[in-house]
């Protein structure tokens, strides 16, 4: 397994030409700002959470991206819906567990779709993915309190256990799978002061999940994506303001020649990894 | 009927002026930059949803406008609750199908409106308004998958049949009441990487149909000032992100010169168009 | 009491070091933005709304700030639940009767938190305060329809029933204690053309709440920190789009420099003020 300049560039070129219609059903901070982000990669997002409408929707669509950041009750009915659905007809799903572990309430529900309706990738932060096995995982609100490394092993339970890739994201961001573990040490410090930047990782693992059959190599070409629109827009940012839309311009502005120069990205064994 | 480029100056300059109050009924991922836009422009912009204050607040307004792009079942109830009202008070009704022919669940809920409080506009992309009087008309989550102009018969006849003045966005904006069918050619194809400039232009429909006695008019006049806009705004945009927030700072900006410089609108009647 | 250009950036540092969670429960328009503008001041945002995890999300926060913006029933329990639950913690709670007086819905919610959770602070424009203790105020829709002293008595009657610091915010915020009147003369009048600044204000009260044990210090903090950021905005603002993004980045790099040039603040006894 390799994952080199002119794949993650072949991919993006993909989403350009296919436009795959990503469904998210997200939480209410982020949604524009996600949906931005899909239109300036190429990709065409709908949100939609009614339950009337889960079935159609998801069988128009390339992926579905299911983020609790602003969970309830009625809402849960829908996600489980599109999850199921996704499931029968084999479309990729992302599972973002927005403050899983700050409350019992988002722990509770995260559980939940891991044991009925496991999705094809989780991305959380460290915080996040050590809270779905530990219960006594600490987290700040949405915010992780401890890196991405340390929430590694768990991550390879958790895919043993669920078949789910796990991609937890910080710093250096880590995508394990179970023969697996990526490092993408793209991205930038100043990316965290933009609310929404992990859901829209997860919308992006959507978007790259639609176009590709592995599923490992997708959400590692998605994460790398990010890190290097954020680095290229923090070049010219003064500030998180200014970051924020320059993120989007980067995105829709992403060169062969940016990816080259910029791609850092290290793929191991699991074997080799423990060892 | 003609619409020069001081005739729309002139409605500029009046929203500037009265600042309407425009009720918006509309979806999660739009609201803020739809108030945006509003603000940009001149008028007052009000979010609301809440059966118990839909009278309240429709009593207030100048207009109001109704989107369905996120929708669900306790939504439903205020916004025909809201146009109700409207209808009573003679306050003009803007609806924007959102994902009509996405899902049956957003094409049934479009034809319930249309049945039972005929709005005084609809706009929407082609495949949106075919999906109102075609049950296999297709289309792409919230995105069209045909040319504005592939719409127009049905626009008409949606006309003649509920009364509704129906404007199809696109490349070209067609504008079609009973006796008129108006072309606005201005805009340009990156607006279609904002998500929520279709949803922004009912909003600006609004603004202009709350000062404005003729609603054909008011709708072409909003239409064009979108798209005068967004030609403005993307001479400066380096991509979707700063054509975003470029886009409100033109709608403020917008000047007489401007209008007279890149106004491009054609007003046929309908006679002189289908022989 | 008095508040200087070194209190106030010793405010600044002290978020930007200890990042208070700011629990908020508001309205959907302005999510994403009052979320960016904690991130950019330094503090740590939360949004969440379901009854089930309000008891755990408050306990972990150093704010509760309830914004009634896009009011609906359901999300009125988790509001008055997550205040109760503030309240027996000590936590602050700042709320904003976003849009009282335009309806009689949004009037009975703001007095029933006043009679029932009263909250530390509230911050709302004139038309907002006078609708608590007048049944004919009026507003228009979101925005005020009278100068921010119109409202200074009602005002300090509301402190002296209801035990909370008021703050009235427009061209000059009038901070209200049973003892002091604080005025802070900040701020740009372009700042209206952004939807949710009243918002993003009521956030930063509570971040800074967070960190400071005067209530009517760290109200008055707050709303000085949003006018200059606001004036260093407006400075390269080409309208209120660019505006938004570059009040967020001034937030970030508000200076000690900053604020020592552009600090107008006064504090009066109430004694005086009346006399």
């Amino acid at each position: 397994m390799q994952i080199t300049p002119s794949a993650v560039c072949d991919a993006v070129k993909t989403i350009r030409q296919k436009s795959p219609l990503i469904h998210n059903i997200t939480n209410y901070v982020v949604m524009n700002y996600t949906a931005n982000a899909l239109l300036a990669l190429g990709a065409s997002p709908v949100m939609a959470h009614a339950e009337e409408e889960m079935e159609d929707m998801v069988n128009i669509s390339g992926a579905l991206v299911i983020n609790i950041g602003t969970l309830s009750d009625h809402w849960i009915k829908a996600m489980f819906r599109a999850a199921n659905e996704a499931g029968k007809r084999n479309i990729p799903v992302i599972l973002d567990p927005v403050g899983a572990g700050a409350t019992k309430y988002r722990t509770r529900i995260t559980r939940e779709f891991l044991e009925t309706v496991p999705p094809t990738v989780i991305r959380g932060n460290a915080s996040e993915i050590l809270a779905i096995l530990q219960d006594d995982a600490k987290t700040k609100g949405v915010d992780s309190t401890v890196s991405s490394s340390a929430a590694i092993r768990d991550a390879h339970r958790i895919n043993l256990t669920y078949g789910s890739v796990v991609c937890i994201s910080g710093e250096v961001d880590y995508i394990i799978s179970s023969d697996h573990l990526i490092k993408v040490m793209n991205g930038h410090q100043m990316m965290s002061m933009v609310t929404g930047m992990g859901c829209t990782a997860s919308a992006l693992c959507g978007a790259f999940a639609a176009v590709n059959t592995s599923v490992t190599t997708a959400v590692s070409e998605a994460m790398s994506v990010m890190g290097m629109a954020g680095e290229l827009a923090v070049t010219s940012a003064t500030g998180p303001g200014s970051l924020q839309y320059r993120f989007l311009d980067a995105l829709f502005t992403l060169s062969h020649e940016d990816i080259e120069r910029l791609l850092k990205i290290e793929v191991l064994s699991w074997k080799d990894y423990i060892s």
